[in-house]
């Protein structure tokens, strides 16, 4: 038989309630019946979900350990978060918080074909934190989002995205954004090995991000964007494997507030194989705590049953202001975002990116640390 | 230029910064991005989200209402769920209420193939309610999961689904699965207009997908359920494109507790194709109120610019003392789905089925009611 996954649920509940909730639990993300209807041996034995732990966190908080057969899973990523959480997520009081992984899963998903070396070598940085930024609003047009692309660029900046409201709307299709803003990086005539990075969003069924990806393909591109949520899983999953030459960032969209972020992006996205994860940092436009935010790229870097590291991404409403502050928060095994706030800066976004650059380049060196 | 969408969240939030709150989401759902940094015309006066209308519900829930602009979505059901809830997903304290659709989005999508008269005519029950079981609990063979289907068939059920923990895994994988029960159910010799139809659970990717459905109509299957929260929208809207010979259901896992169900259900999985919809009924395991359900089952069945009506599967610990309350509740525009509760009858499941099944034949025909 497989060995077991060990699923930790958080729950708001009375405490004279909590035992039944656990077991409840246990049945509904197992054999989903009443246990007394249950006559088959092998079911009794190793399929029907134990609860193996309740620990109280607060007053009407309790910490729910669950022991879930490995043999439901079997390798489907989709089936994997519907074992789970699946019928679980409904309920309004109950969260997803982490899930001890048989190591024989973790590996046979297998992780990021690059992670935080590739990405790194991709932009001829070995050592230092990585730079990234957006193009944006959506509504602008193929030529528009190429001269942004350009002036990020020139800025000197590592990796250029997609914001993930950019799809294959009329105003910039697909197809006419990705030739565009390649080709304006490639005009540019930077060192390739230094070169600037752009990262399409993908969008649509698992068929049209194939075509998406072989677009880009066409354009030189060789970093991607897909919302795992949006996606789903299984599709993320297949992408990643049948694209071992690409490096993907995964875009948090649709995560919800149900999982517990170190669990989905640092684990679940990272075992799936994505190269860097985006995620809210705490102190923006999102409620995610330092803890969270700490434990979360402290999950995504860390050894894990030979996985490479997956880049932690923070962003969410970063500035200038905040790199020093940042990189002494995460250190320099991370990617810096800052997509509106250099935007800002209009006329002058040349500068304001180079500014943003030479703040990361030069962290650690002794010099000019500020804004 | 494409009509707008008029989206609702409630919002928890005090008075005080409710504007504030409701400006952000509008940005956040479209621009991404500081207004005073966008200079472009038509993405200021067409893409930016607009706060349309803020009203408070209680002390601290505020009903805001957002238009968005139809051009942000094109035709893709991912990036319209993207742009419904994506990023403003991630806070804990907003729902997604409902959206108000232009009517060539709705439309274009084009909804259930068959709906609820299709799925009354496959089984030969042009009025009354529809019954249906499930397959479980996984661990069982693929032979002991065949002998189930029959008993249910010999009770005379309508349909028989998987439960949707039933994947592909190796003690019933999907193939051998289906073969057994098709077997099982057409070797019972049910008059073919009557035949209890059995509804096989889709999992994977998108091909592993479509090639379930391919083994499935080799075994003479019609009828498949998915769960778009784990397939990705896109992809659950394109398998009902691609065979409009196969009804769907669909199933509400992963499905969380942040999209209304009335929109999420009713609306949504309705408009991508699914011809029932299988939710949490009140007074189950789940904390669905009445007022919400019958609101998802009002919007599942209403006239919707020319829509087939999807059918409503109440679930989720249904019991047969249940059955008159919930069709004097909904009326006999449903499907009433009992699983545990049946399979409680041990050797009796045939006639524990039976019961079930008279009952809701002979449901407002003057006959018994109760269990």
């Amino acid at each position: 038989m497989h060995p077991a996954l060990e699923v930790t649920y958080h729950v708001r509940s009375d405490a004279r309630s909590i035992e039944e909730r656990a077991r409840a639990i246990a049945i509904e993300q197992s054999v989903e019946m009443p246990l007394s209807a249950i006559t088959d041996a092998f079911v009794r034995a190793e399929i029907v979900g134990q609860v193996c732990g309740i620990a109280q966190r607060s007053s009407d908080l309790f910490e729910v350990r669950i022991r879930l057969a490995g043999e439901t899973i079997g390798s489907d990523p989709g089936q994997l978060i519907n074992m789970l959480f699946g019928n679980t997520s409904l309920h309004r009081d109950i969260a997803l918080h982490d899930v001890e992984l048989p190591g024989a899963l973790v590996t046979g998903f297998a992780g990021p074909h690059h992670g935080l070396q590739g990405l790194r070598q991709r932009v001829g940085a070995p050592t230092r934190a990585l730079t990234c930024s957006a193009l944006k609003p959506q509504g602008l047009s193929a030529d528009k989002l190429a001269a942004l692309a350009a002036r990020f660029a020139q800025g000197g900046i590592d990796y250029v995205k997609d914001d993930h409201g950019l799809a294959d709307q009329a105003y910039s299709g697909f197809a006419a954004r990705v030739e565009a803003i390649a080709a304006a990086l490639r005009g540019l005539g930077q060192p390739p090995a230094q070169a600037t990075h752009y990262v399409p969003s993908l969008s649509g069924d698992l068929d049209t991000m194939r075509a998406q990806i072989a677009i880009a393909r066409g354009a030189g591109v060789d970093t991607v964007m897909v919302a795992p949520m949006v996606a789903g899983l299984a599709n993320f999953h297949r992408l990643v494997r049948e694209h071992p030459e690409f490096a993907f960032f995964a875009h948090p969209t649709m995560a919800g507030a149900a999982i517990a972020p170190p669990l989905l992006f640092g684990k679940l996205f990272r075992m799936l194989g994505a190269d860097a994860v985006i995620f809210p940092n705490h102190g923006g436009r999102f409620g995610y705590s330092p803890e969270t935010c700490r434990n979360l790229a402290a999950t995504a870097l860390r050894d894990w049953h030979g996985l490479r590291a997956t880049v932690p991404v923070p962003a969410g409403g970063m500035t200038r202001e905040r790199v020093p502050e940042m990189l002494d928060f995460y250190g320099v095994d991370i990617m810096l975002l800052i997509g509106g706030a250099l935007l800002e800066a209009g006329p002058r976004l040349v500068e304001a990116t180079a500014g943003f650059v030479t703040q990361v380049h030069r962290y650690g060196q002794g010099g000019e640390q500020g804004g």
